[in-house]
């Protein structure tokens, strides 16, 4: 008589399987970030819906594991954290199926969502104990706000000061900020504060903030819970403003200002900020990414013109501020971050034609990495894509002045007429005056190009490039 | 030659004093709550109102400090949370300025606003050394759900459950929840959840709590934070429901099941909305109010009806739960509340005759302290007041079938139109049948009376009595 009957040994089996793999799954986290209205939301929902189709019409050819035919399959799991919000995938595909398809709504403060992939480990030992491993991936979805947010965690309240106050007084802020400079200029710094008159003034400020964001598009917003204030609505944490006359300010008296001067309450609540609000998200969620993905829209600024492109190029040296870890005195070495691949994609690239993409790429390198050059970023794998989370347009040739030209077709976002244009050449290098005062390139806004269902895959650029510079060597 | 000459003399004098008073400041931390729109912000407005306009016209008769002639002055200072809003008084004093003056915008979520007090003590060592002390005065603002919410920290998931299939099993939330319940009970609790399902039921659930609110005006809304989510908007925490089929379920297999099944869904997010969200204010809220004033709208529900005058019942049994610090296993002794004085103050009393108010704290008396006969609040002092924050109506006498009855003359909310009524008898016990039969009661909502400038006190009906019983201890 056997000791064990087969059903037995097949549960053991099964049995030792589970606890290898179990003991193998592992995990990674993920978090997307954007500037300038860059389509977060469009990123990761084709992210999401590429895996979870994949086999399904998913173009995913450079993406070794499933181009190697290991990628099983994934799907949406319950995420870590229950008190934050639940990326709302559904109502994203929902957006996508719609007929004629239209963008999702966009999403506002954190969200999170879980997948779990299974694939066939590559690695022979594996191979023979066990058929499938896991991987969890986290998906963090924060504003690019937070991340701009984190120099700030270096920076006196003198310090923030004057480098707002230089950002203020160039143009196109300046024109607008002007009154506003002039308020502040005529505060008594070392008289007793009156809140209201703070309160007043800083409603102010973040309307500056709000018009530079959304009428001017302009990339560097600070404070940035200004402008997504969620509970902190009203409290006096977010009612302060940069002080504009410190050259007119005894360094003694200002060290010495008690917190009910103007100027000891503006620090006191700087400090409240920089502690309670900023590294606050460093610590809660920006200490626990494995990876980085910093979505940036560099063609609607290459439309709207230098100052709003220059905009970009310092929000793009303010962030990279946070993965200098080498020099930099930002963080600790305790409290470093973990980061060890940072991906700058550059979106909408179906915006232009394609034999544009190269020059799209060299000069979405130049803004990324002459900061490069000066940081020493050992640590950190860094990457930049040109990138279309969700294809809007086809390609074709069409004629102008008896020459063929390339061009794209697609529906216009704002009348959803379909238009053939070719939208002008996207310049190779950091633009000089002379690109600017040509006024060469005239980008338009597409809706989604065909309405998809829920399991079907959605078109796209490179997004086989993402997962594979993201993922792959988590799927070996 | 004198060692010290008389300015010098003085201001060693002036110093002693500044020193001893600092010593001597004193600080008490006031929360404020409300049951059914019970008129927080007016409640509020009227007591900060009454403090800082006190000699212009402000009637304080009951408040000894200010009776005995020693309360100097009050004005608001910085409050001492940076990250909590700021109670907006400006704001509700606008509305009351307006012509005709309009009600305050209702507050949402937590504010704080603190008040300095200046007073002449009556003690004899101080009257000596020190011309005047001051009470520092914080006022927190919150809603009547979080301290509803409280008495959950001592349930589990079962427990709450069956409490709150309880609630909807009866009228009138039956009519509403039917549906709702056996949607619920349709569900495998040991199967594998479907999170987007549990987003519906969830929202579906929350949709009722608004109803109860808003449309039934009942008072036991729980989980509270459902229906003012902030910035858990869409997160986990807030998707779960009350599971309706307990008794159908094994308590072995439940204790077992895993998180990922529905019912092990529904206990993990109940499990971390006690952690997160309601002992997360209980330790960083409730654990530091000294005093707390809970408003309560009798007469809304004596004109809805018996179901809503016994909701009211059941919210006041649930909020005594949190203040029997005794008995109740809810608190552990370490971290016990310190909270010393309960005011339960009827609102409103300007909207019945005057006769009418020993009949409105008689009744307001039996719903209050029904709890105190079984419940032991020895190191609690707690008073009922009926009180109007702001009053709205002018007392007079009218003819009715030929005798004189006494009336009140407004402007009625709706359409500003100015009436004069006998609004009914306010039972003295909690109504029978009969009662409710007879329907004797017409409850008519009022604006405020006259328009005030910023400056002038607001007429109320026992606010100085409010005053008496909250701070008169700490202005000795």
């Amino acid at each position: 008589m056997a000791l064990f009957n087969k059903t037995d040994l097949n549960k053991l089996k099964q049995k030792a399987s589970d606890l290898l793999n179990r003991s193998m799954d592992q995990h990674v986290n993920l978090a997307v970030t954007g500037l300038s209205r860059s389509g977060k939301t469009a990123f990761i929902s084709s992210l999401v819906n590429q895996l979870i189709n994949e086999g399904s019409q998913s173009k995913l050819d450079f993406f070794n594991p499933v181009h190697q035919g290991r990628f099983v399959a994934a799907k949406r799991v319950p995420q870590k954290h229950l008190h934050i919000g639940r990326f709302e995938y559904e109502k994203s595909l929902a957006a996508f199926s719609q007929s004629p398809p239209v963008w999702p709504e966009p999403t506002h403060g954190i969200s999170e969502l879980r997948l779990a992939i299974r694939y066939q480990p590559q690695d022979s030992f594996l191979k023979y104990t066990t058929d499938s491993a896991t991987l969890f991936v986290d998906i963090t979805d924060y504003p690019g706000e937070w991340l701009l947010d984190l120099p700030i965690l270096n920076q006196t309240y003198e310090q923030w000061s004057e480098q707002t106050l230089t950002l203020l007084k160039k143009s196109p802020r300046f024109e607008h900020a002007k009154e506003f400079i002039e308020k502040v200029n005529a505060i008594k710094p070392l008289e007793t504060s009156d809140e209201n008159q703070l309160a007043e003034l800083s409603q102010e400020y973040t309307n500056l903030l709000l018009l530079f964001r959304h009428e001017l598009g302009l990339s560097v917003i600070q404070p940035g819970r200004f402008i997504l204030p969620g509970e902190l609505a009203d409290a006096p944490i977010l009612q302060f403003i940069p002080f504009t006359n410190f050259a007119e300010l005894d360094g003694n008296a200002y060290q010495n200002a008690r917190d009910d001067t103007f100027i000891g309450m503006l620090r006191a609540r700087f400090i409240e900020y920089k502690e309670r609000v900023v590294r606050k998200f460093y610590k809660e969620h920006f200490l626990n990414f494995d990876r980085q993905i910093v979505l940036a829209d560099c063609l609607t600024p290459l439309n709207k013109g230098a100052e709003c492109f220059e905009d970009l190029q310092v929000a793009i040296n303010l962030i990279m501020e946070s993965f200098s870890y080498g020099q930099s005195s930002l963080f600790s070495r305790i409290f470093s971050p973990k980061i060890d691949k940072l991906l700058f994609a550059a979106t909408k690239a179906d915006h232009v034609t394609p034999e544009q993409h190269t020059n799209m790429v060299s000069l979405f390198n130049q803004l990324v990495y002459q900061t490069k050059h000066q940081l020493n970023y050992d640590e950190i794998e860094m990457k930049t894509l040109a990138i279309s989370s969700v294809k809007t347009t086809v390609n074709g040739k069409g004629m102008h002045q008896g020459q063929d030209i390339p061009v794209i077709r697609g529906h216009q976002l704002k009348d959803h007429q379909l238009i053939t244009l070719f939208p002008g050449a996207v310049p190779k290098r950091l633009p000089t005056k002379d690109y600017w005062d040509n006024d060469g390139f005239n980008y338009i806004s597409f809706s989604p190009l065909v309405s998809i269902e829920a399991h079907e895959a959605l078109p796209h650029l490179r997004m086989d490039q993402v997962l594979q510079f993201l993922l792959a060597d988590k799927l070996k």
